[in-house]
């Protein structure tokens, strides 16, 4: 066979090699091969249910395929140079092994349906291996906050020090981000998992296919339902993006707390050798190198984003070429997000809390000031007024170098007479997370029913 | 009242002028005034209701906040220079209605849930007005469909005339784009509606707030997990705007065929007179404005999800200033949508499509040879031998300059012997169409059966 | 004058009172006025002087415009509904003030050349008052560098402790950054100083233009060379955006540095109270605002970089109405960018920092274990045996729980032969940074010299 | 030699193998790989020449690094799994190499001034080719312009015809921005020629080392003059990305354009076939995929940009790991536009005019107008008096589909008294841009001076 292309007839000369070279997208597509070869047996199987292959046609040709899928998942599977894309690979491959049968496969089909169907179906397993890595970070991010149930630590607002909570209720705000992102992947599957086979080039076929047949054996719940828009459509893989770029918020988030948590300053974690590295120059370097890298990475998935979004911009129905480049941003940003989830899992299971450190800083910075107020408020004092006298108790308790539980009875009462002995059980960090009382707050037995919450709902 | 500030109890000195105009925010929050209100008397009522405030103090703060109401209403409510952000001026005002019952207000309450309050308050009101404004532009659109049902135009891939569609075929597609749009934002919705009360500064309340009363009478159908979360997460922003985004690429892909199809080339459009502008040089100008506007908008939008990102990138929990700056650019993508959804709706009502000058394009190009080559299929050809066949076809035609359906069935036997006269029934444009076989096709039966059902979706 | 637009002529319909609004960019444009007229006053000189206006009748059109000038600085310039932008305004009113010549004012001319002459005459402008700004943001860093010039305080590599340096190295390393935003800005004048007036509406004029003339009334040193790039080119302002973006950029990593060493942790920095807020909820906080500010408002510089890029994506030429969406996005970065700058050089002013924390900061994390191995390297070990030696000093010396200088001789011996009683010179901070000796390094005497060089450069 | 890490004498444990793997950065780096040998053999040599290598160390460190860089340059360099970076791969085949000697390579060099080094000296070069490819470019532009002098053509604004321009001053416009591209790198160049080494971990050396002299001998003009900001700085990163992603912006404008032109509606251009594609189900289709890339591969640049500023943003001085990935999205946005430039070029030289069709639309859309609006200025009617009087001719010939040329002059007298019979000299298409006066007009003579500027410019 000497003109691999799919195309051709109408044109006089070959492509110029440059030519050949810039369009080629078998490096980015890749990934794609299997599920091209799924989608290629289905789409064979439904040619014969809709007597458009006879049974030995469509034998010879699904063989064939099973054997290329195999070749490639062994690596054994060889691209060639004038391998256009991966369609085409796959389709030189077939003739190879089949002969001139395998110029039946293409029946119905266009590259433009299919390529969307390839992209359908990694978006779909990526969605599902997302799932599993979610939750493997959230399942470490549980161990931990079972492993301290109880420490105190500062909140930080405006990263000052705010108010006693529990280091584990800290963790637990990760895992809600994480929980959402879930939810929004779970609630993107739906538009994700619609067969786009049968839309052909845009228009749909002349031939009696069966779309549904075909999306049943690739276990889609509903086909498209608009030919033009089926070949167009690339907004699963923005809205997945997008999704990923909050889950790389999160990330960054979440690593930049680790990395100030680890500086001689804070010193509040101590994150395994294994996962630090050391300086080529300095000795006595030990550096927090994951937490750092998936900060940093937060950048190629916001840029993968804006990526995908500047291509599809203005773009005129149906395809165009310029949908290409719709892939290298996309699977760029699923890998970098699929190994920080994973990575980040083994870092904080072998990140140990400072338990000293933690606790002698949730002492520090009057972070029982605002108990103290609500303890005024208690007594009909309006916030207002509680808030301005507790502000000017802080004041003086700070000139004085004095945490508020140091401060005597008659001092407290030279700016309230409402202070009474009862202050002491408002006052220092463990007795303020202990009061706590609403709902979602950091007191420490509504804390444990949510890890007993998240203990379940994890262990599937 | 001198110290109108909601802070300030353990400051020495007041705020620099430059600090205070480089912080101030309300130019920015004003919108969220009534939100803001109507958060109040929520917290009032759930302050009472929680035995907080007595059913006096509850009812004078609740009637000072109702005409708060009513002056930001009718556009009285008088903004001062001192008015550090949309809660203060709120609380200050209602300091002058009601004197000091006012500092019961802010009891078990912080600006870091209040204003989470406010935005999601805001947001859900906004995906509301996004569905009104997304339907009005969809039913514009069925009504462009409806007005030229049969009208066969050309398909373009790679803006090359591929196949013959129905015109009415392409405007679905912009319809189920639209409705995409639609089921993303309900699904953000479930996430933009969870109360966020109660979470206070970030640990939660000492004091028995019913978080749960205030949801129930603001209509959340939950409350927060987390109070940490629940005053750090900004994903709802987020998520909205990325689908925001999306809604902006369909609006720019809409916008730059209709800029395409009103040059003198293609000829296809003519908007009304009423949605264009002239030229201050050339007398002769007549532009398609709105179209480029919405297209040139697009910007706006993808930079405001980039703001909003990069904001967000690498925050420690909780609340940061730096989340001052969510809502700009979240409110002014949103205002660009809905304006762009709004006016396009009115310019599709008022644009002509030029019948003849699409129908004579849909007989140029060759847009038939695909029914030809499917011919081939039926009779048991290889598609890649028929399509390699057709190829021929259409270089012989073209040096001939002659349509497919012009060639003699002697010439188109030189190519194939499968040939017979059936082959006149797939040619021309109109044969194109009216043989689409497959489910969301082109096929005008299907296409009709589409508008129907988009009339029923679109009528309540 | 009953229409006031400056087209019209070959229209049968009035513009639908829906579409003025929504392409009405006088709220935009508005900053554009004086531009516009000062570039309308040399328009209009050279007409005179290519002799296309009588005397009289450039007289009365200056004298007119100068008037409106007037009434634009005095804010008495009344802008009316009706007004579609920032040039039909100003032709409008000078139609009120001098009758029919106003008519002439406009030949020779098209918006699509005005405009960017008003863009570019802002643009020139706007490089003049950054140059202002930063150098106030440098003269504030440099005071502060003055105030601590022998302050020795960690360098941080990974936010871990890498090396002694003294902070008035810390504090010129944003000099040079700030330094080089300005450098690239001077060159980027370069391409925003050419004038475009002449290129009218994109052809170019039949009439006997003097664009050189406008050019030198104007003091542009040059003239635009194609009239179609003249109109379309918008690269100025994608350029200067960029330039804004570093600027951005280097003010997010100095104010992440000061909201870090302004927590409790790090205690490095006490920020005035003047220039920090409290909270509406926690009555002790002082939160440091202004760096979270102007580190949250990176985003929308950024934003909007991606905004005019998005925007400018795959336009045709020449204009295209897409290119009014060039400036919101461009002036409020601008704008960000010029408050920041000088918000943070009032901050800097009025910080002080906590010299006894930095000092024994210092003294932690083996600073001066490179030190010890380039001791070793003097005495010709190969710096990768000297790192590995020194590598098992620390480990030893963490172990002890001692400093470097704490070991004794014998004790270093243990480690390696060449260690003497010179090492003495070579640890402690202080000794560390004395040590250095290479251009641009940390050594006392060179950052003196750096301090004088700046003192000199940023005088005039 | 066991050990291969440039660090670990304090390290207990090994590094966990997902660490090494998620953190190496060896795929991206490669690269570099030349660029740090070369680096490295002039950091030997200043080391010789500082006294801090003997003679013969030196040599043989030089030599073993030239033995590398031809294993380099041949491909027969083997990496291993184990080099955690280039900078290592390269250290430990120097050992394998000479032995023990290769520690005393990384003498005074961190590898944090080190990767600065390799960063520059690559983007050094990669200015050379953007230079050489822009120029490539241009060349095969002005040859175009050459081939068609004087073919007259419409400009477009809002993709309306405006009035006649040269096609050879549509392809000028062209050659000027990518001429103010190449300035913009010229002037990035500038900041990026700056020499960082000495700077080492980010403090300088207490060793004599002679930075000025690696410097002269890498031909750096200049050297760091902060040590912390040498480290830290990849402004010169985002510069140039920013100017390749003005380059884009270029590209995807004249890519849109032929993109256009090449649609059956325009048919102004016929792209070789050996740069088109066709389709794998449709027959005739001839697709001009190589602009539609390139201008969808404007995405990846504008995301890379992104990418790099959101990496950046909020980082802390001095040196962090999350640098590294400033290399993959500037790497990919670099090699897009360099394959961009160059494949352009060659489609341009294979891209044939459609002079019938051009000429043709030339003639429709009333492009005189404007003319016949400064026909009647020369007579002294004021511009928005001739403005209207042209905007009713055009109104009136429209209706009686005629061209302005065809109207007699008793018609054109109904409109204004002062037409008469030299106003045949100024309508028509070919009159039109041979009446054009102004500097860097499409006037004839004046383009074919600009065609001799550029001849002149391109040639050497």
């Amino acid at each position: 066979m000497e003109n691999k292309r799919l195309w051709g007839g109408r044109f006089d000369r070959k492509p110029a090699q440059a030519a050949e070279a810039f369009s080629n997208s078998l490096d980015v597509d890749r990934r794609l091969a299997e599920y091209d070869v799924v989608g290629s047996i289905a789409h064979a199987k439904m040619l014969e249910h809709a007597g458009l292959l006879n049974g030995t046609e469509s034998k010879k040709i699904v063989v064939g395929l099973s054997e290329i899928k195999t070749e490639l998942e062994k690596g054994t599977f060889v691209f060639e140079p004038s391998d256009e894309d991966i369609h085409t690979a796959v389709e030189r491959r077939l003739y190879e092994k089949i002969g001139d049968s395998a110029g039946k496969l293409h029946t119905g089909r266009s590259r433009n349906d299919q390529i969307v169907l390839d992209e359908r179906l990694y978006v779909r397993d990526l969605i599902n291996r997302l799932d599993i890595k979610i939750k493997t970070l959230q399942k470490a991010l549980l161990v931990w906050a079972k492993e301290y149930p109880d420490l105190v630590m500062p909140a930080f607002t405006h990263l000052q020090h705010s108010q006693p909570i529990l280091f584990s209720h800290w963790v637990l705000a990760y895992l809600e981000m994480f929980q959402r992102d879930q939810d929004r992947l779970s609630d993107a599957l739906v538009r994700v998992n619609v067969a786009p086979l049968g839309a052909g080039a845009g228009a749909g076929s002349s031939l009696p296919l069966k779309p549904e047949y075909t999306a049943k054996l690739l276990g889609f719940p509903k086909i498209f339902t608009n030919s033009l828009d089926a070949v167009s459509d690339r907004d699963f893989l923005v809205e997945v993006l997008a999704d990923l770029a909050l889950v790389s918020v999160h990330l960054s988030r979440i690593c930049e707390e680790m990395v100030l948590w680890s500086s001689a300053e804070f010193n509040y974690l101590d994150i395994s050798a294994e996962y630090c590295t050391g300086s080529s120059a300095l000795p006595q370097k030990k550096n927090p190198d994951i937490p750092e890298l998936i900060r940093g990475k937060t950048g190629l998935v916001f840029g993968g984003l804006i990526s995908l979004l500047t291509t599809l911009k203005g773009l005129p129905l149906s395809y165009n070429r310029d949908l290409q480049e719709d892939k290298a941003p996309f699977f760029s940003a699923a890998d970098t997000v699929l190994d920080s989830l994973e990575i980040l899992a083994s870092v904080i299971l072998k990140t140990k809390v400072n338990i000293g450190a933690v606790e002698k800083s949730a002492e520090t910075g009057y972070l029982d000031a605002f108990d103290l107020a609500e303890f005024l408020v208690k007594k009909n004092v309006p916030f207002r007024e509680a808030h301005r006298i507790v502000g000017a108790v802080v004041k003086y308790a700070a000139a004085q170098k004095k945490k508020l539980s140091e401060l005597s009875l008659a001092q407290l009462k030279e700016f309230s007479k409402l202070f009474d002995r009862k202050v002491a059980d408002v006052l220092s960090a463990k007795n303020s997370v202990r009061n706590r009382k609403t709902a979602g707050s950091t007191n420490p037995a509504l804390v444990a029913l949510q890890l007993q919450k998240w203990a379940k709902l994890l262990k599937e």
